[in-house]
């Protein structure tokens, strides 16, 4: 059981006229943290950006690329207002769920690591994530390599506590 | 019972490098309809705008309006691939729920009206809105006025069917 | 000698902090509308949006359009602050230079139409397209469709008068 | 006289539909740049961020701050279309001019710094911001503090050679 935590920087944009990270940007910044940690970033190889190694970058995401993702659900919870700050934020990413298919990323979005008994959690979130082959438009398996790499970081999926009743 | 379709023009930025509605813009979208239906806006009555006049348009929205609105909570359900279109989509709302000091926005982002039985849905999503004061930052009753324009929009939640056990 | 008048909907993510427009989104409203009024979109056919026969909007832009443009070049001045506003904004449209490969768009953004003496004028802009062929990635001339579409839009450039020395 | 070097994330999402990062976008990469040279982050004396020492940054940003910029031009030309990469853009700032209650800051864009002579410009651009007192709403004289610390960046302005007859 592991987490993956991604520094994801803020810009001055994110913010809306209430001065507070707005609330659609906040599901940009879990897109950057999870691309940041599934996908390959080749340039990555040339040296240009040697701590680009996270374990679990296995989708490939160059033109052409075989696979796309197609998010199929997203649940958020905005727990603090998050103001601006230059530090990056951090993302705490698992997957609540290992699919045929299909994963489900979880998130919290923090002002400092988790280990850090006085951090700020943001938001909780929750992204169902469909793999695609490029080339049918229809969904494909997940491949060994994928379920290797992304296996360790299984866990129990975030508790939305505000749902409503269905 | 009743529900409000709003226009809402997508602009070409919407799409991402899949050449789709990005994901993330979807909630862009709900915003705009959201802002459209809910607050007031003074420049319908200088003429400029005499097709604003949204019965549910209650909310102050005006610099040094008294209240704020936080959104609490969100949920999205992606259907079928948005493509780029100038005629505007169609995002239908109703309230699944007015609570004391919040209110459940639910939407379904249509090509056509509802009432096209041929009609597309793309996108079924809920907004959980806090009514805030803006000056003491702290949440606030929605008031008479609002709850006699929004009451009669009132109807059943949308129902989310990905939802993972939690 | 003709202008278009394009109308463009504010969205309220436009702001930023400082609750006025900003001035990277001023360019995304250009944007839409050198969209709006160059390129075809066929839905217009369909009968789903009579309003879109633009006379210059002869581009292809639909999927595996043979055309592609890239902005070469922008300028911009930003004359008054744009509050946010339901009402859209008018971007007036004209052609400063038909070159062989090129053009050069220019705008005044108004809170009005240019024919209301009162109007405002909040940004003056001219932004230069290269038409580039998508098979080969490389500048191809203006046709006889496109010459003859947009030949009477051509007047002076806007001119830009804070320009720095060079 | 010296430059300031700039490292600036993409995102994902800074590219459109022709999958390059899209020309809107590459003047919210040049505002990030910006805000990050300029204005003061006080966080950085609390030890999050101990890198973010930029001798230029003497603009205060906090709420309340008694300073906004307000851009008043920009001008920008683009040379070779940026693809996505997880490496950050170099963005090299200088100033072409230093006025009484403005300044002109000249950017170029490049996949490495500017010393390595391989390295690619992607666009170069000129932004003339104007020193606003928050307060009252008008420009403000720029103080010996913010004189001192940008006088040393000045050099000639970047030179648009793009830039078609007024």
């Amino acid at each position: 059981m592991a987490r993956l935590e991604v520094p994801v920087q803020l810009r001055w944009s994110d913010m809306d006229a209430y001065a507070h990270v707005n609330n659609v940007e906040m599901l940009r910044l879990l897109e950057e943290a999870r691309i940041e940690a599934f996908w390959r970033h080749p340039e990555a190889q040339d040296g240009t950006r040697p701590d680009a190694t996270w374990p679990t970058a296995v989708l490939d995401a160059g033109p052409g690329a075989q696979t796309s993702t197609l998010v199929a659900r997203q649940e958020i919870e905005y727990l603090v207002p998050l103001g601006y700050r230059r530090s990056p934020v951090v993302v705490e990413m698992w997957l609540g769920h290992l699919g045929g298919a299909s994963l489900d990323v979880c998130y919290e979005v923090r002002d400092r690591p988790a280990a850090d008994p006085t951090s700020t959690v943001y938001a909780r979130a929750t992204t169902t994530l469909v793999l695609v082959d490029s080339a049918t438009g229809r969904p494909r398996r997940l491949g060994d390599v994928e379920r290797a790499a992304w296996q360790k970081y299984v866990e129990a999926p975030v508790r939305h506590r505000r749902r409503p009743e269905a």
